[in-house]
């Protein structure tokens, strides 16, 4: 793999000076002995994790935000319409104040996704219609349009018009190919006249279009005046007059109502009756219209076609992955200062002692904080590959390097996005566990990232048709490699271990401690043990439904649970654990920061690995009871030894409180104070309900 | 265990027509495929589950709903305000329309529970309402109060008055004993002073206290004048003017704010201010005061007086567990049905078909089908011993029976309820994702019931503090039972397999076929095993941990995790197997529905004991490879049989259409349809957002 930009932390002068100005120390309180117990020092860990230029680069945005009326957070809950009111007030209000250049980004090509990152973790219908509004409304354009298409970026980049991107159908998600809106080519007019046959064919679940957009990037079946269906293409199709925000004679848009989560985002769905738009709105870059009502494209094979212009939806899947590394980051250090707090009630002892003193709360808790900065390491390590593979591709440059590196992207992405977003999900189900009742308070705000979370897990592609993609380049390549091992040397080395396959397959788990054990070097080997008799297994399996009369499409559907899917998600762990390790083990890390980082490291391998324990036994590769003793006492040793830590290691990847906005998550720790605080300020905490004459205990009533 | 109450489904022509009035056909539509191919009759089903009595009672109340005004479902979502407004008002309306009768009772003990049920199943928020106000506290009154108190029940039962229960206070959750509220007792004005020292010690989390309440049941400490502290005692206190709804003066009472869900109910926060009630408020059965300020109890040992006081509880937890079979008996359906309509979109296939005919959904829903069956016929099972033992307890009679019979409901329940909210919990993750863009759509209700189910994980008692009740019992009664197997006999007969524990630990894994490894006899026997080498292996940790220095406290805390815990959910879940066996093999039972019933089980079984398959190699029960391929392949082969019958399982286990209010599980299956409908209807569909002129794409505002 890549070695990552490894930074020491607090290594020089002006860097413990950014350190002091950009993070002040926490206020004193009830975290303080977790906090002055710890092993280093949470702000060298900060600056090692987020690199002291992108820190700075969020904090410039989140104090934007603290200091500016648009952006404080309600004290109550809003109504469904108050919620896209404030998203899209708050969308012009940053609009106002900043926007990213391409000066900056040419500068350090991580800004986009940092900005991204700290839109997410202020609140997450803000980050979704400004990228929805603005990026990729304009990215699609310049992607898939041509220089007649360019006005209507300047009009998006002045606010002038405003966005969307339909795609999905009501009847058809995934599936582009059953799609039913057609865009038939009417020569006389030089006019495409777009339209949804019945309700199925609505384009729906668009974000964006709800209410409010003026412009929607469509997708529809291209009909030429012959009669032929060239299947999808992309049209810029306005939506509502941008002056007064009602949709255009023909449009009939609406609303999809009110959701688990994300309720800032106006999802809405649309029906074109005979809805008439110029030639030109054709994005054109991969097949036009001539005037006269001819089809050119400079493809041949209509299926290479449609790839290339789905191809432009890359990059949405690395950002999911980011998406729900910020989730964690609230809500794993939420749940820790609370545990640190709470007292640990038992029936047994008098005297109490913290949550986090528990064993079984360690368990839940210290191993989805160890996965957490697993993932950060990671997506960081992926955002900044697919910046500079989006800045490349853009350019023109290094085509065949590019060409080469798209599938093995693909490929992780798929994996790491469910993979991301279930463990986000599970990490969510314990802080609020944690929590208890607490937990179950709004102002936890626990609740909310948790409802945010789901939607990572359908959006830009269905988790369980994602991780076929990615056992679907690994059986290929596998078969490929066979013969010839160079195919096992891909641009991110993520398999080249598959070269030694042979040799992996006949060894077995050797280690005597609990310390081997439980150390990245042997879990990685189990990793690639796994990856390798997983795949045989899977190809087997394959194999056999073929035999036995399957045709390919249902032997791929019917080897997916316990063999495919399991596969994907293993490489995705091992990738994930082997950058950890990479980072956490290079020579620039300072050696108190290294050290609780290996621990971690540990940590998030063997409890990944414990989760395959039973393929390791049934593949042969551990026998009989110490593995796996071994691997369970090391997990809780582990947790026990990062215990004193937890506090400083939520410190180093919690936002700033504005931020974490909870009640329960507050740096100061203060957890029964600022709820006290909370309660009295808030004036319906005292008041009768309305309508409590109606109410009263009488029993003229029954 | 008990043999269970078999019915025979439609057997005589009495039923057949009870049956048909009940039991409407559905109308016809796209779910008719599966429902014509379905291998039984799910009306028959439906009077096997349920009991035709029991579904008779639940309907009429249901019908009681359908036909009110007053609870017709909200077209739009509730501000706070309006949710808890809704929720009193339904409380009231209710107890117009229907109040259950202690003659009712007597004539089927099983009705209260059914009552609970329908409520739950309707609005939890309802049910939880109608619990506190009127039944715990009366229940409360009835079973730690004495003749002088009884003013309070009759008052209650008018409506005069309602009722809360406070016992959790700020900073301390489950342990009573360092609550700090405290009852001082002034011979001279024959009053307690209720004193609440700081916000830490104010009780909390109280359902009902937030707005409504005008008396609760408060547990202090009670404070006789020689400055003894004789540790919790339950007062009734009158917190609010039942004319006003206003609190008296001497105590604070606020609401806690919004939660996650259960928002129709008013959790509270109370201060008391030196505040004053007379020393008749004492509830008196336990323990008493005299008018002079001496104490007196027939209760020498505090502990013993605190756990009968603590007694009172008992039964709630039977009741969280059919609360979670009721949120799953709406979710699995909604799922199944709307996976039963929807396309498997693939990129592959031009024809697309259901996404139930997907091997990996199948995996994902209809294993969590067979768990709902399960878990059904458990809850029902220990819903109707739990009425029975209430009653007698009541009636005082078959106190040996009783006394022995206890210990063994609080260790079954103790498993049971957090195995049952686990199991929700996760089910209701695989519903949203299988019902993908539309289940996150509020009108799937799918994210109103799995936050409602969250809360089942926290209330009465946590479910990490109560598996160890469990494993407790168990231990002990392991010690105890090696030398004398006369231990095992207990009244329920859960554990008397372990009179043959050591031939049950020298046994292994013998089946050579899938069909063998997934027969109930075969899991049954496999589970046996688990549970005794998990007895040895949680003693042996105990002792190992015992002997390098950790106090016992200590010790059993830190043999919790992969040990004790794991302990205590394999012994529910063998005892839910067990109970499901039994009834599906019952001679009773139509064959029809014996046969996928049986199906139904194994699945079950097999589906909870691979989730424990690296244990059973770690102790040698399995060896090599084949027991695991033989159980893997029998769960997707079990899915696979099953999948036809799941539309018609669905609907023998869902509630009418009005109940299930979820536009993807209405029993007509015509999703697209229901949902343009409700979307067409509403006006804020296609309603400009308020303030739309703030938001229109203007250059100026730039």
């Amino acid at each position: 793999m890549n070695s990552p930009q490894a930074k020491t932390g607090i290594h020089n002068r002006l860097e413990v000076k950014m350190a002091t100005d950009l993070l002040p120390d926490f206020p004193p309180g009830p975290l303080d002995c977790y906090r002055k117990g710890s092993s280093f020092n949470w702000k060298s860990m900060k600056m090692l994790l987020e690199d002291p230029e992108i820190l700075k680069y969020k904090m410039k945005i989140w104090n934007l935000f603290e200091e500016d009326q648009e952006f404080q957070h309600a004290n109550t809950t809003l109504s469904l319409d108050e919620q896209r009111r404030v998203a899209i007030r708050r969308l012009y209000r940053l609009r106002q104040l900043y926007k990213i250049t391409p000066e900056e980004i040419m500068e350090d090509t991580r800004k986009p996704y940092a900005m991204v990152s700290s839109l997410f973790q202020y609140e997450p219908s803000l980050a979704v219609k400004s990228g929805l509004t603005f990026d990729m409304f304009t990215n699609t354009i310049r992607a898939m349009g041509t220089a007649r298409h360019y006005d209507f970026i300047e009009d998006c980049e002045a606010a002038k018009i405003g966005g969307c991107f339909a795609l999905t159908e009501i009847s058809h998600g995934t599936n582009t190919k059953e799609m039913k809106l057609t865009a038939t080519y009417d020569p006389q007019t030089q006019e495409f006249e777009l339209h949804t046959p019945d309700f199925e064919a609505a384009k729906c679940w668009v974000g964006c279009l709800g209410k409010c957009c003026t412009h929607g990037i469509v997708y529809a079946r291209l009909i030429t005046p012959d009669k032929t269906d060239h299947g999808l293409h992309a049209f810029v199709v306005p939506i509502r007059n941008p002056a007064t925000l009602k949709p255009f004679a023909g449009v009939i848009v609406g609303d999809m109502g009110e959701k688990i989560g994300l309720n800032g985002i106006d999802n809405g769905f649309v029906i074109f009756n005979k809805y008439r738009i110029p030639r030109e709105n054709l994005l054109n870059k991969t097949g036009d219209v001539t005037p006269e009502g001819n089809y050119v494209s400079p493809f041949k094979d209509p299926n290479k076609r449609l790839g290339a212009s789905l191809g432009a939806l890359s990059g949405g899947r690395v950002t999911i992955i980011s998406i729900g590394v910020c989730y964690l980051m609230k809500a794993i250090p939420t749940a820790i200062r609370y545990a640190a707090v709470r007292s640990n009630d038992t029936p047994v002892t008098g005297s109490s002692s913290a949550l986090i003193e528990n064993q079984y709360k360690q368990w839940q808790l210290i191993t989805y904080l160890a996965a957490t900065y697993a993932l950060k390491i990671f997506s960081d390590f992926f955002s900044n590959l697919m910046a500079d593979f989006q800045i490349k591709t853009f350019l023109g440059s290094n085509k065949e390097e590019l060409a080469a590196l798209g599938p093995e992207i693909h490929a992780l992405s798929s994996a790491a996005k469910p993979l991301t977003g279930w463990i986000a999900r599970d990490g969510l189900k314990q802080c609020i566990d944690i929590c208890g009742h607490y937990g179950y308070l709004k102002v936890s705000t626990l609740g909310e990232i948790r409802n945010n979370t789901d939607a990572s897990c359908t959006y830009e592609g269905e988790n369980n048709v994602l991780v076929q993609q990615t056992s679907n380049w690994l059986l290929q390549l596998w078969r490929k490699g066979k013969g010839s091992p160079n195919e096992f040397k891909t641009p991110l080395h993520s398999i080249s271990f598959l070269a030694d396959a042979a040799d992996i397959l006949r060894s077995r788990f050797m280690a005597v401690s609990v310390e081997e054990a439980t150390s990245p070097k042997t879990l990685l080997s189990a990793y690639e043990w796994l990856i390798c008799w997983l795949l045989v297994s899977t190809e087997e399996k394959l194999e056999k439904l073929q035999k036995t009369g399957a045709d390919p499409f249902t032997a791929k559907n019917n080897s997916q649970v316990f063999y495919a899917r399991t596969l994907s998600l293993a490489y995705a762990e091992h990738v994930i654990l082997s950058k950890f390790w990479t980072f956490a083990s290079s020579r620039d890390v300072d050696p108190a920061l290294a050290n609780v980082l290996k621990k971690l490291c540990s940590l998030y391998g063997s409890w990944s690995l414990e989760k395959h324990l039973a393929l390791l036994y049934q593949g042969g590769y551990i026998r009989g009871p110490q593995a796996s003793e071994m691997l369970h006492e090391g997990i809780l040793s582990l947790c026990a030894q990062l215990k004193n830590d937890a506090v400083s290691l939520a410190d180093a990847i919690a936002p700033p409180d504005f931020i974490l906005n909870s009640i329960l998550g507050k740096s100061d720790g203060k957890i029964y104070q600022n709820l006290q605080t909370h309660l009295f300020q808030k004036p319906q905490t005292f008041e009768r309900p309305s309508g409590w004459d109606e109410m009263t205990f009488q029993q003229s009533k029954l």
